[in-house]
């Protein structure tokens, strides 16, 4: 079967301390419907994304909270797995459409974080890391940062080459309205910046933000509306791997996401070189450099190297990476960003991001990990 | 298609202080595999529903936590709809299989409540209120006992025929070698309890509990083994409502449920006279009487008439209501009931069940609700 996407929609990312976490994510499941043609009667569930509504706010339920908002009684479901709730909720979305228990779904994932203090956050960030991790007073940097010495020893890669990454997101994200960051920065800016993890520093870090964003996707054509440029997910698959990192094989490559790509790559009957664009999950710097080997776009040791040498870069690149600027530029509201990835890889599809435009782009993907790789969810869309 | 359920487990509900949560949902995980002849690699996926990991554990990623803890890399997700969490995970996973996503997958309730002060469980369960209840002081005692002062004054219904359905509850408790309470109470007991919230006495609440239930299901009959009693779920629907009581039309049924059940009825193709024996969301005494008639086993008004009159008790009943004791009786670890009342059902359709077994029961049905009914799963099985 045919999974369509009708409208999408995302708020602007940031510091949105005058907005409460309910009205931003009504106003990206608004967005999505009117982009859509739809009212909210005409949507059969809901399926919200979302990591930290509860340690944050106190609030569970949160599925039947925001089908209140939206003044509709429907099947509603939240779904979590870190910062990979978005993608996993996208995934069990579609496998209702699939089921026919549902046709028309709106898909959310939201995420309010910066009400909060610096320390509160990185705790609660840390709900998804292991015990041990916890408990040896690890934070995500941290748990990166070891990734990324690995990496730089085993591939002598430069903290020069990492940031790189940074350096081009932000260049994508000078070209993204809804970025948190529109500013491009150099390689200096992020070598001059703070460390907070070494190798890692504050340029090399994904900010602490605000947003929501929202896809709706019907079962086939006979959709509710003719679509005028139909983009279909083709491909939605989930891995996992232990929550830490002292458990497993290797330091510089994610199992989940190498099992999930396999998996979806297979599904969509594709080749890794057959994808024009993809959203990548860069929480940091070293996670786009090892996501571009894991995912096959590079070969091995040498992600941070061709992202360098512009081979991921808008205008330039072969397999264009996080042109919406990324986690690094556009933001990383934890829930939100496994559907902003989608919403920025159908605006791709269909020819509409303006300014940050990948020509002729045909094929897109989405990496969306959770934790610092405990799961792993693929998306590939195709116009 | 049809979902064959394999095997099932529970563990022992109650006040569980010397095992921690995940060693709780591995024994009920390890039992379910057991009992279904499978190893832990042999299933698809696994979906936890879970309500309070985040709040009571700082535990986000508790579905990459778990497959960690059977020590296999399957695709996982933690389904979150407050008490009515672990009947939305089944909801997810059965579409997971009719989509041909998964083929067999495990399904998980989970949660552990009694390490933390009452106070803290209190707040911690109104996560699931509206703002305005947490706001105006209203504790969930509190909420369905405005719903119990509605129903006895339109009903002309009496605090000792509500008394009714805690002591069926207890009663089938006594049967039941899992429960937390095993010992009957009678009419009297529960008039002399300590008021909670008027007219709800401390014997018509269900408990505070630890605990933890897991169920196999595969995707028809040609499963990975050949099942001695094949029970079937014909039928799995969801509904929501406001949050609010005050936002709703009647504060004596849920249209939530209301819904839900006219879905799964039509799906199965059966009426409520064709179930034999249903679990049923008894948080409170007032929630089974009203269950009993949106589900339309009694007439409007009378629910808890008929229960005082033993149509929902075992050995003389006519469709008999909580086999298990309830939540009242058996516990409410609230991640965990939606999937305990799976595995009642399917021990009482398989002829399992011992001293509590329903005779000849072929049909079975069960209620999970979250929040004060803003969330109701509907499940039917058959044998």
């Amino acid at each position: 079967m045919k999974i369509s996407i009708l409208g999408t929609a995302t708020t602007k990312f940031g510091e949105l301390w005058n907005v409460s976490p309910r009205a931003l994510a009504k106003e990206a499941m608004l967005n999505a419907l009117n982009a859509s043609d739809l009212k909210p009667s005409q949507i059969d569930a809901l399926f919200v994304g979302n990591m930290l509504s509860e340690i944050l706010g106190n609030q569970a339920n949160l599925g039947s909270l925001l089908v209140e908002e939206l003044g509709v009684q429907v099947p509603a479901f939240r779904i979590e797995g870190a910062c990979a709730s978005g993608g996993l909720a996208l995934h069990n979305a579609i496998n209702s459409l699939i089921a026919n228990q549902y046709k028309t779904v709106l898909v959310l994932g939201i995420e309010k974080m910066t009400d909060h203090g610096q320390e509160e956050i990185a705790t609660a960030l840390m709900a998804a890391g292991s015990d041990e991790e916890r408990l040896a007073g690890a934070t995500f940097p941290g748990v990166y940062a070891l990734m990324a010495q690995a990496y730089m020893q085993k591939y002598k890669v430069t903290e020069e080459d990492l940031a790189a990454v940074s350096v081009k997101n932000h260049y994508h994200g000078s070209f993204n309205p809804k970025a948190q960051f529109q500013s491009p920065i150099t390689v200096s800016d992020v070598m001059k910046s703070s460390k907070i993890a070494d190798p890692l520093k504050l340029l090399d870090c994904s900010p602490i933000s605000d947003g929501a964003a929202a896809v709706i996707i019907s079962s086939g054509d006979s959709g509710v509306r003719k679509i005028k440029k139909p983009v279909y997910i083709i491909a939605s698959e989930v891995a996992t791997d232990t929550l830490s990192l002292h458990d497993r094989k290797s330091f510089t490559s994610l199992s989940s996401v190498v099992q999930a790509a396999d998996k979806a790559y297979k599904k969509a009957g594709l080749k890794p070189r057959d994808i024009d664009v993809a959203e990548i999950h860069d929480c940091f710097s070293i996670s786009e450099a090892i996501a571009t080997e894991d995912l096959g776009f590079s070969k091995i040791g040498e992600g941070a190297k061709d992202i360098k040498k512009g081979k991921r870069t808008l205008f330039k690149g072969d397999i264009i990476c996080n042109p919406s600027g990324g986690l690094k530029a556009c933001g990383h509201p934890v829930g939100a960003t496994g559907i902003k990835q989608i919403v920025e890889i159908v605006e791709q599809l269909r020819g509409e991001a303006g300014r940050r435009q990948a020509e002729g782009a045909k094929i897109g993907l989405t990496h969306n990990v959770g934790g610092s790789g405990a799961v792993a969810v693929i998306h590939i869309l195709q116009r």
